[in-house]
């Protein structure tokens, strides 16, 4: 790379932050106009630099702002600068992690992130771990290696039997997504009821697997979530587990949103016996504020990870045979593979796994101030989740969750989405911005208000006329 | 992010960029010296920033460098600039791509891509395609759909028939891997042999065919390949699609490596017909020089990428529900997923096609300057490979390729593998580094026989012993 790209990085850069402060919410452009309002067409010849920057810029700061301060609509927001460091040099780098020749130190990087996250859940000495593309791909890897053990067959042969997977009715869609790409079916996923806050009910899953043994099926693997897509519920681990074990079914919990509690010590209850879960996940892109993508997926014995994804390559593992485990591509789903790792070094080496552990804290503390908000304004506002989540489920009274999230969106006044639970549905708030402060949870709430109460009086007239 | 990082940033890139022409090979650290001479171990505790500045830039000088001038270990090298800087601002926007409403103008740049990838296929008006996380993953994607169309009841009820898919026996080791992870089976792949040239016989894939529906079986899929991962041969598109048609099979064609050459005016023919493949994919990554990872997959009819992949997830597709197709998460395989277009689109709007097409031809050029070259020198060189290949295999006579590849590496000399085909093993020396001319192809083989020569020597002398 010449200086001269760096130079027009660091100013679209400077460009963007500012841009970020003076106008959070990048105005929308309807995707019928972006044609006409931007210059995204491609061609067949070179333009001048100038005109190509120009085009580049006015892309750059009409793209939605996922670090603002009015970001609040997924399950991640915000950087870490310290991680966002990283990842701009492992750009630079582009090792693919396959082979210690090719990645070097690199591979040393990923495995002591490995290693010392799977301390943090005392996996013991056979641990193993990976970095998937995202939170479905760690989902589908532990599916996979559950298959791979219940079905021996499966690698060499296909998949014979009628094997069953278990989860609750509020997980990730990508459960019955994965068990299709596996060649078990989407039919083959049983959704277990979950209870007032949105856990799984460990009596009805026992039932479940009992009903199908008794029907001859094969139960193989149950996902628990840590941390559920709406509401932020975390699976009760410990009386999943007694199930798993008793079964002998592969437990996988996944913790792509909220699995980084383990960084907190005053959190990490939540997973409380995640050891014995046969494998875990989370998405450091979630609520560590990394970057798109670090999804780290770790098991407790890394043979499951060989078995199910190794597949020798002539042409591609040639050296360091004495040190295979640092060959990484014998325990990945993918051959090349970007440098994932980096980025979540940078950050865990320079704060300490402490200071991740605050990134965390601050997050519960943001949804605190939020329920506190919500709480002491209990005339506007109905409030249905509960503590110990991010996720703050909540409805302005008289004013519908999907048309005040549109109209916010559409007014480009604030971007936040909205969910349903148990018939209900609400504003889902997510207060994973850790670079937030109690000033922007308030702010959010000032927002959204004057958008509903436009509504609301809106309503009024129409009604009236 | 905070300026301090990004000067940080700016430190340790121009660090890197001098250190990448004084020593363009890292000193390899053997895997078991790793922790003891670099700091990479993770603690409890942050540490001042000076320190960790420190220890990674350390990190970062001692890492391989792949956009060196002696870097020639795969089928990636070098780095395009503009491409750089378009990876390093998606960095700092940190969309996911699923919606358009977290994502925007992000949306479109993916979509004309994918648009005029097609247009230069001539896929008709049904195109579709996304962007996988790498090659593996693109065939994944492909083998799905492909399976999916075949047995009708897959998704929903798993794998029930007994589905063949064939490839070549030098095509990549991503179709039988990707044959257990869809259910499928690697026993179910049948490796359909190659002729001197390493082109899959087409007779041969109609006999094994024929022979399969025979015994009962249902062929499902043909992987062809444009660019074997050792010779760089492209199977024969046209005759593999007549055997595609007359036996409905789904035909890929797995361009990972060479299928770029889609951009180049003088060397598209040698995908003639690409356009009667089902499915298409070319990375990016590879020989257009973007940061990894840039697969792109392309298919002729989307209907079939949103049958094996759309889930409806009311959580997520929330609005903009005119405009669907640009909600990019009902066709791909995960859930969340990085921004992987933007770095190739600020290549090509900046050079055009037209330049895309002229970073193709000098690889072929760099691959003729190193024929010509051990043409010229047939007294030391056998070799393999033959026009049309950006891999050229051969071996200084008398000496082992492994042996050299590996002594190579050990001395910091160069980075470079082997490859074997139809019982030789060889050096495998790719010229996919655009940025590289005719001395730095020159200056490797001045490299290769001085160490080839050491060991010739150190032969004569144990010999002698």
């Amino acid at each position: 790379m010449v200086n001269k790209e760096l130079n027009v990085f660091n100013q679209i850069a400077k460009a963007l932050f500012t841009d970020e402060k003076e106008n959070p919410i990048s105005e929308i452009i309807p995707p019928n106009e972006l044609a006409a309002r931007l210059s995204i067409e491609l061609n067949e010849e070179a333009i001048p630099d100038g005109v190509f920057e120009k085009a580049l810029k006015e892309i750059i700061l009409k793209t939605p702002k996922t670090s603002s301060k009015l970001f609040f609509n997924q399950l991640f927001g915000g950087r870490q600068p310290k991680a966002v460091l990283g990842e701009l040099l492992s750009v630079l780098l582009n090792n693919s992690m396959y082979t210690y020749k090719v990645a070097g130190p690199q591979v040393g990087v990923e495995k002591e992130i490995i290693k010392k996250s799977c301390e943090l859940i005392e996996y013991g000495d056979n641990y193993g771990g990976t970095f998937a593309a995202g939170g479905s791909m760690s989902n589908f890897m532990a599916m996979l290696m559950a298959r791979d053990r219940a079905d021996k067959s499966a690698i060499a042969k296909g998949v014979t039997k009628p094997l069953i997977a278990y989860t609750s009715t509020d997980s990730h869609y990508s459960v019955p997504k994965n068990a299709a790409f596996a060649g078990i079916g989407r039919d083959n996923v049983r959704y277990i009821p979950t209870d007032e806050n949105g856990q799984m009910i460990p009596n009805a899953l026992k039932q479940a697997v009992e009903k199908d043994l008794a029907a001859g099926k094969q139960p193989f693997f149950i996902n628990a979530t840590a941390g559920t897509t709406v509401l932020g519920a975390f699976d009760p681990i410990p009386a999943i587990a007694d199930i798993a074990e008793t079964y002998q079914l592969w437990l996988h919990v996944d913790g792509a949103y909220c699995g980084s509690v383990i960084f907190s010590e005053k959190y990490r209850h939540l997973i409380k016996e995640v050891n014995r879960a046969d494998s875990f996940n989370y998405n450091a892109h979630k609520m560590l504020g990394v970057p798109l993508s670090c999804s780290v997926l770790l098991v407790k014995n890394k043979a499951n990870l060989y078995k199910s994804f190794a597949k020798e390559a002539a042409y591609l593992y040639q050296t360091d045979h004495a040190f295979d485990e640092f060959n990484l591509g014998k325990t990945s789903m993918q051959c090349g593979r970007r440098n994932d790792a980096l980025k979540l070094w940078t950050l865990w080496k320079s704060i300490g796994r402490k200071g991740l552990g605050e990134i965390v804290n601050q997050q519960f503390y943001l949804a605190d101030v939020a329920r506190d908000y919500l709480r002491a304004n209990r005339e506007k506002y109905n409030l249905y989740s509960f503590e110990d989540s991010i996720s703050i489920c909540f409805n302005y009274k008289g004013v519908d969750a999907k048309e005040l999230c549109t109209r916010l969106y559409e007014q480009n006044a604030l971007l936040v989405g909205f969910g349903s639970f148990k018939g209900d549905t609400f504003v889902r708030f997510v207060t994973i911005n850790a670079n937030n402060s109690k000033k922007e949870i308030l702010h959010f709430f000032k927002v959204l208000e004057k958008e509903a109460e436009k509504l609301l009086s809106e309503k009024v007239i129409a009604y009236a006329n």
